[in-house]
This record gives C-alpha cells, structure tokens and sequence, in this order.
C-alpha cells in the first residue's frame, strides 16, 4: 500500500485584507501602537507589514462601511506549484478564478471556502525593498528593527470563524494541502476548531465554530514577536494606549502559544503572540484531538476563556 | 523558461552521534546539567533527546577511544522522497548502502560529504513513547517540561568543519535538497561558511572552514531553548556546574541566533540557542553572502568571534 | 513647623512560619516544586530559604492540624533599632514579650497586631553557610543558583487578611516604622486594602479585608523570582506538577508586580513574583490611593481578580 | 561594647549632570535613542528623566567644550538627615559651601570626594508632574510608558574614576553614610574598585581605579530597565541608530549585574542594566572582596574585559 506524500505546494500565508470602518483610527493603531509600517497606498487600501516580512505587504486595511476580512492570500512554492492548486481547487469547484493581482503580488486564483470566505493563491511576488532609513544593520533583515511601538517581527496566522469546522477540516487539506495539527472534537462528534498549516510553524489557519450561524466572519489575525517578555511589553503598550484587551497574555493550551488578544479601533481582533522555539517538524504528525472535557480545563495555566472569545467576531451580528 | 521547484524531500536533521573518550562525564552533562532525557541504551552507546523531540532520539553519545561525529541522520518526508533522495545521492556517487537501521528508527541509507563527514537518510522512525512519569500535561508535547538543567526543547541544527566548504556548498543541495540561506565569501572567492536548510528553519547545518586542513571534524551540535532569557539561565547553570564557557551568550549577525557556546567534558563543542519568531519561510530565499570585511565586525552587537572557536573542533588535531 | 523623619529601624521582612496539616506533601512542594532548600529541622519544622536569602531561613514550615501563618518575623537593623521597636510596640500594648529566639536567629521580642496575627523583631540572625555542594560560583551570593524547580531568589512579601484594615494602617507605621506606599479606600471610607514596606522595595507585606470577618487568617507569602520569563516558567513547572494554578501569570495594577498564586498541597496560597526594577526610593513618597471604582477595572492588563482571592484564606473559616 | 547604627540619612542617587561637546547629537541620542523624556531647559542644560524617575530630572545635559560629569546630587531622607551630612562633610573638611538649588530641587550642599568630583546633597525636590498626554494609566508610575528606544525604567547608579580608590572607601561612608558592597583588592592591597550604596540597592556608585592617575574623570552612568530582554532589545535598537557598542550584554561577577555599555556621541559611557531580584536587605551586609586573581576570570559567563573598560574615561586624557 502506498503512502500519499505530504504536499509542499503552498510555501506560507502571505497577506489579509481587513476591512476597516473607522479607517484612520484604524491605520494609527497598525502603525503607531502596533508598529507595522506602510509600503503603499491604493484606492481605499493602504498596504502594512511587519519589519521582518519579506513581501510588499502582509496587511492590506482597506476603507469599508463594514469590518471583517475581505480576502486571504497564500504564496505557493513555485508556479508549478501554484498551477497544481489552481487545478484542485478547480476540481473542488471552488473556484472563482484569476484577478491580476495587487500591488504587492502578481496573478491571484481566487476560490472559496465552504463557509463563503475568499482566498487566493499566487506565486509572483514583490519583494519588500527597504526606503535608506529603514535599510537594517544587518543583511539578513527585511527591514530595520524599528522599536516604534509593538514592533512585531512578522505575520504568524490567522482565525475565521465557520458554521461548519467539519466541512472546512475536509476542504483546506484537498485546496491548500494544509495538515491538521490539532482539533477540537466535540462530544456530538462535531468539529469544535481545527489548526491547519501548510510549513513548518504548527498553525497558519485556525478556525472555530460561529455560535451565531453566521457564515464569513473573522476571528482575528496574529503577529510574532521574538520573545515572550515582548508580548508582556505589548500589553503595557496597549494599556498606555488606550486599546481595549479582551484577553491574556496567558498560554493556549492548543498549540502552546503565548497569546495576547486585543481589538483595533474598528473592532478586529488582533493577536500578538510568540510560540517558543516549537515547530511541526514531523512529515506524519499525528493531528492532536482535545475534547470538550478537556477544553473545560482552559487555558494553559488555567484562565478561562473569555466568553467574548466565542461570540465577538467581525462584522458584528445584527 | 521553466523554475526548478524547491525540493522538499528531506524533512528536517533527526540524529546526531558524538563520540565521547569520557563517557560517564559526558552523560553527566547532557542528562544532568543540559537537561536531555535517556531513552535506551545499546552496546557503547546511550540514546538521549530533548523534551519535546518527537522521535526516540536526536542524540546518540557513544564510548569511544576519541570525539568528535561518528554521524548524523536526517529523516525524509515519506518513503518516496527517500527513495528519490537515494537515487539522486547514488548518482552523486556519494553512497555507501542501506543500513538496518538504529535502536530509534527504520532503514537508512548512508553517505558521505566531501569531507568524509559520514550522513544517513531515513524514513521509518519510532516515536518516543513517554513512560507515565514522563507524560505531559498538554498533550500536543513529547514529554513533560521536567525543568532538569537547561531543559532544552528540540534539537535545532549542527556545525560541521571542512576543508573545502564550496565542495559542499554544491554536494548538499543535490544531496539532501537544501537550500543555501547564508554564506561567507573570501576575497578570494573562497566559501569561508555555508549555512542550509530543508524546511523553514533558517539553517539545520552550517559548515564552516577547517583551518587546520584536517577532513571529516566536528565543530558543534545545537539544540534551541523557547527564550533568550534561557539562553541567559543556561549560562548560569553552566557557571555553577563547572562547565567551560567558551563565548557567548551574544546574538550572531550570520542568521540572528542568540547563542551560548560551552565544551561538554569530553571537548565536543554544545550550542544552547534562540532564533525568536525568525523562519524562512520565502520559498525562493535569495542566499545572504557576507564578506570578510562584514565578518571584521564581529557578532551582531560588537562581540569579536573568539580565536578557539576557529581553531578547536572534534577529534583534536594532532 | 518639624517634619518627623521617615524611620529605618526596620531592615526588612525575615521569615513566616507556615503550617500545614499535610506536611510530607507541603515539604515535597516546597523543596521540589518551589526550589527552596532545606537548612535544618527541629521539632515539628523544617526550617527553609531561597537560593539567595542571607538567613538561616525565611519559611519555617511547620506540622500542625491546621493551616495559616502562625507568626512573621522581621529583622531590625541594630540592636539599638531592636530596642527603640520595642518601646514603641510596648507603648502600643500590644507587646507579648521576648523569646529566646529560633535556630535562625537570637532574641526575639513579640507582638500582635490589631488582627490577631503574631509577629516578632529580631536583630542577631544566623547567617546560611552553605555546605561545599551548595557552594557558589560567585562569592555575593548566598547559596548556588541550583536550578530546581521555580529556584526562587529571595523571600519577598507575605499578605494577611484583616477584619479592620484600618486599624492595621494605624498600627504598622507607629510598630514597625512601616510606610503606606498604596491602599485602596472603599466608597464608604473604609480600607479596603493596604500596602505597607519597610525599605526600599514598594511592600513587604499586604493587608486586606477578611470578607469572612474572621480574624488572624493568612492570605500568601511570595518569593521573588528575577524575571518575569522566570515566573512563566514556573508556571510551566506547576501544570507538570499538579499543583492547583489559581490566578496568573499577570501583572497587578497596584504595585505592579508580575504574578502568579498556586495552593500548596495544604491550602496556603503561594505566590512567585516579579517587581521588575521598581522600587521606592522616595523618602516622602505619598500613599496612592485606588478607589472602588478603579479596582473594578481589575487587574493591569485587564484581568478580572478570581472570586477565591476575595475567600480563600487560611485557615479556611468553618 | 556598642555596635555604631547604620546611617540611613541620604536616601538616593538624585541627578548627574554630564558635559558633551556634542549637545545636539547627545540630546537627540538621550530623547531618541535612550529613550529619556526632557522636562525643562535652561541656560545650556537640558533636564531629562527615565519613565519612572520621580524628579524632575535625573541627568542634566549641559553644553560645554569638554566631557565628563559636572556633578552628582543626593537626596537626603529628611531635612535633619541633610544637617547630618552637611556637619558630617564639613567635619571631613571636604565642603565648598551651599547653591541655591537648580530647577529641579532646592538648596544643595556642595563638595568634593577626595578626587575633586563634584556631589551635592539636598532634600526639597521638584516632583516631576506630568502633562496630559504623559500621564499614566497606572497612577503609581511617575509618566506613561511611552516605549520610544530603550525606554528605561529609572536611574540606577553612576561609576567614577579616581587616582586612589581607597582615599574613596575611607570617605564616602562618612560622608555620605554608604556602606561598601563589594571591592577589588589587588594584590598590592590597594583597593582597585569599590561598590558603595546609600540603601537596598546593591550600589549606586562605583570607583574604579584611573590608570592613567588623572583626577576628576568619570566612567559611566547607568539607567536600568525592568528586564534582562530589554537590556538585549536595547542591543539591536544601539545597533540600528549606529551607537557604539563598547562591550555587552553580559553579566558581571561583581554585582551580578546584567550590562549592556555604550558611548552617547560625545563619548559618555552610558550603561543599561537589569540586576534581577537582587537587593542588599541585610543591615550589616558584609564587603565581598574579589583579588585579581579572582578578577582575571572575567565578568560571570567569562567574558573578558574589554581592554578600553580601563581606559576610558571622560573627558578624555590629553
């Protein structure tokens, strides 16, 4: 009996677009207190990334009379890579189909998840090229370590919601070739939350369950930072700045990061978060089911989660 | 004109055997100041990892009559790409043939590097199975966080020495399929250090330039800590254990590692180290090329590169 | 007009005798979980300290059918200070009288405070010698950082409940030279809690109100760890352990300390802590005073105080 | 036979007040880099305080034509502990006479140590009172967290150069009431350095020794941030505004203090450093001796100090 190997044809989660109805409120929370810099600026749109994130953007804010994330892209290992999704996802009839792309990236096959949210896949990138002043001191770095405020070092995953984990848990590893890292199975065999990733960090899409039954909805977006220490410091940065945390910094228990949680202007929720040095290096890992009893536990070191936690996302519900 | 894709065929470094002429210390050190578990022992050789390595073990130590590397192994994503990595290291013309395998895992095929380094790739491994005292408290974890010593994680990568490392800046990425993230360029055109990847870490095995001419020599094997703060405590440790301290802890400039270089008894060099949020995750990571006028600034905060840490590797010369 | 002089007769808190009705387990986490290292025994007691405590012991554990704080001692800083202390508490008629002292230290003078709670003032003190083992690497420190367990540095502050917190805001300053540094001050006038110190660091002990109305109880005692990374960490080492986390890691809004509380196998609440570099080096520093309304906004970053910290004390009440 | 008390009339470190030749590059550097706030101008002085100083300044920046320190003020802990030094100074024949004051506190006693620096005492202070957009959201720090560079907490300790340490040791603890930490005694038996404090915190100046016999010079001056990360933070923030980087992080054997040191642009060592939990409470701590043997070991992970450590100074010598 053969094994079906593991596939690599998604290299990382590249960009999300977040709408935004209180768009300069917004963008001074990205680049002031969360310390995200602007590369660009297009139509309703104005294009953020971390000091370390290679490409053009990984945060397109984009003007809206709502909130929410818009679109989600991935970058593909290679343009045969990228046909190679395009044809799956086809196949899944998903698909919505090519756009040219973006500022920040070249052509884009957009497709659906079965929860109505837009994703895309693209390979031809734009690379980040730092202005003189932002030129680091070291080579390796996208960009200087600027220290204005949270200063995360780059994009780490994101959160949406579905009215049927179940159904995405069948669909992102057949579009993406996504591996399930861990999940929440609940006591009616339904399908509580579930980690995807398609690398070696051990999640780039976590969703869980809209307890609202509304489909498309957006949990949150998540930014790194090197150190846990940097994520206590993120707290007293909020704190100083009048941004509203909902909860943390404590320790998941699922995937062990070190998790702060707060909401930008608009009502997004943001995470900034650091996981330690673990990472998914195994080619056959094993997802790890928890269950609801084990859920009731909390956290880590035994905060409850918060019960905005279950019900906040973006739009907000009627 | 059609791209190369990336290849993905090896998953990540699994195994590293030192040799140790003082055996008892040895053991001594990795299980009771550096903080690694035994997991079984076999003839001359006692089989150890860290607390959150996945398989039966990522260090071998073995009694020996010197020190130094006997191997190092790394497993494949599947048995498909091992069999291609096969095949592409027989026409390399680099094999030495299949072995039975180890107390820790299946088949593997051996080989050897420019230098006479001695590699092996596998597929089939043995997971480590906690013993009851040993089970963790979240799940998604090897084995429990048992806070002996330094308490390291995960094995991270391994430095060898060679007297031609251009000959192995083309032998590896036919070899195992890794990608070129860092290099040091002479001004003679002379590759000075080479560092590789197979996945997202941003390097598995550096090779640096063996200044005494001698093939086949060791020069440290790392394993990462979740914090710099525990690179930090670590060095505290080591102070009270008599451990030699040979630099560190600083951050190098090459890759951004926060490092701590110490001799276990026996004189093999041991890195306990941090990368923060720091991945390659681009799948097409333009190699970083440092001069020897860039290397004249020493590590990445002013620290000068210490003269033995150009000179000392295992077995000793001579 | 004059103005009275801050009084330093009073060097710093001492040590807290514990009782536990489950004394092997109490023994067990102290030693093994919480790090602190075992000087001697007599009696029902274990006598024990941190790896940087000067004294022969700062927590006397001692066997019992009950649990709470059966005294507290504090050290002054001369005889001659010794001797002005217990004028001043003799004037206050709240003197006990002299005890011959304790394997740790001489003479000690008595005394309760409008709780019911037993103190002493001390000045001739054992110093901790340590046998070879526990030998220092550095010579300014008092034992060798051993690394076991949460390996706390130092003694830090204890809390105690008080039916009339008022009273004891009274008491302290004119008993011990003690200095406000913070309260809270309910919406009827009432203190509803009260931070007192000695020297230098922002408290030495807590008061606050006994919701039960019953008198003399116990509500923490809390060892300084030097990081606030090194209180992540024990939180981490309690999860493996089992020990019961009740609130934390986080950061107090009043003296903002970085916490966490466990329960000891017997019900005593324990805290680990970390101040950061804060400290109050004022002299004519002036109380900060939180009302009712700010405490509700909970702790530093947000986090809602648990309802056990209002209840738990020890003894439990009926 | 009596034991003489200790002498707890000066409070704290208060101000330095460093010369630069260079008064915009260091005031942008203070503000920009180090992350001071100014709260006042005058003449050719700028005031400049850490988040969490009290005062309204902690270093006075003053043009000038050369480098070096001006002059050090203590706080006295009353206005009859300031009568107490001005006799005891006068006594020791050391005095130059009484100022009016500056703009940050009242009247100061003037003097010299016996390598003509200039100290002063003084007790009525000018708190720092902080405009609406500095305020804090906690109410018991001087100013809001403002994270802008390093950011440090508070003003921790100065170092000055002197042609005969021991003439120091001798007058210090009489006039200023300090009690000696630590010391190097060489093997001559002359004092090489020696570490004073004034109250719990292990020091708050340091002489070492002038090899090059000039009187008058001065070492550095040090602010300290809550962490040891933030010492490390503070690393990369030096190393992308171009500061030099003299030596660090590391942690000395003396103290244990973890160091980073820097030259502002006008050649000031300046210094940021974490001491973790470590206090002096011990009323009759006892000087921990190092000899040179014991010096030749390095700072405490073994770092060797750096040969410009012993020579320079400011202002530089001819």
């Amino acid at each position: 009996m053969s094994t079906a190997e593991p596939c690599y044809d998604v290299a990382h989660l590249g960009h999300v677009e977040l709408l935004t109805n209180k768009p300069q409120a917004s963008l001074d929370f990205f680049v002031n207190v969360f310390g995200l810099t602007e590369s660009g600026r297009e139509g309703d749109s104005v294009y953020l990334r971390a000091f370390d994130d290679y490409e053009f953007h990984t945060l397109k804010l984009t003007a809206s009379n709502t909130t929410g994330m818009r679109h989600v892209g991935y970058r593909c290992a290679s343009p045969q890579a990228l046909a190679r999704r395009v044809a799956a996802i086809e196949q899944l009839g998903a698909g919505i189909g090519w756009s040219d792309g973006d500022l920040g990236h070249g052509p884009a096959y957009q497709f659906r998840d079965p929860d109505d949210h837009i994703f895309e896949v693209y390979y031809d990138t734009r690379r980040y090229e730092p202005p003189t002043a932002e030129r680091p001191s070291l080579k390796n770095q996208a960009q200087r370590f600027h220290g204005r405020g949270v200063a995360t070092r780059r994009l780490d995953h994101f959160n949406l919601l579905a009215t049927d984990v179940g159904a995405i848990r069948d669909f992102l590893p057949q579009a993406l070739g996504s591996r399930v890292t861990e999940q929440i199975v609940l006591d009616t065999g339904a399908v509580g939350g579930c980690w995807f990733t398609t690398n070696n960090k051990s999640y780039d899409v976590a969703y869980t369950r809209d307890s609202t039954g509304t489909r498309g909805r957006f949990h949150h977006v998540t930014y790194a930072v090197d150190q846990r220490e940097h994520v206590l410091q993120a707290a007293d940065i909020f704190l100083e700045n009048n941004v509203f945390i909902e909860t943390g910094p404590h320790k998941h228990a699922i995937q062990q990061t070190f998790f702060l949680y707060v909401w930008e202007p608009a009502g997004n929720r943001i995470e900034v978060a650091n996981a330690g040095a673990r990472l998914i290096l195994a080619p056959d890992w094993q997802p790890v089911t928890w269950t609801e009893q084990e859920r009731k536990r909390g956290q880590a070191w035994g905060l409850k989660t918060i019960e905005s936690f279950h019900t906040h996302g973006t739009p907000p519900v009627g």
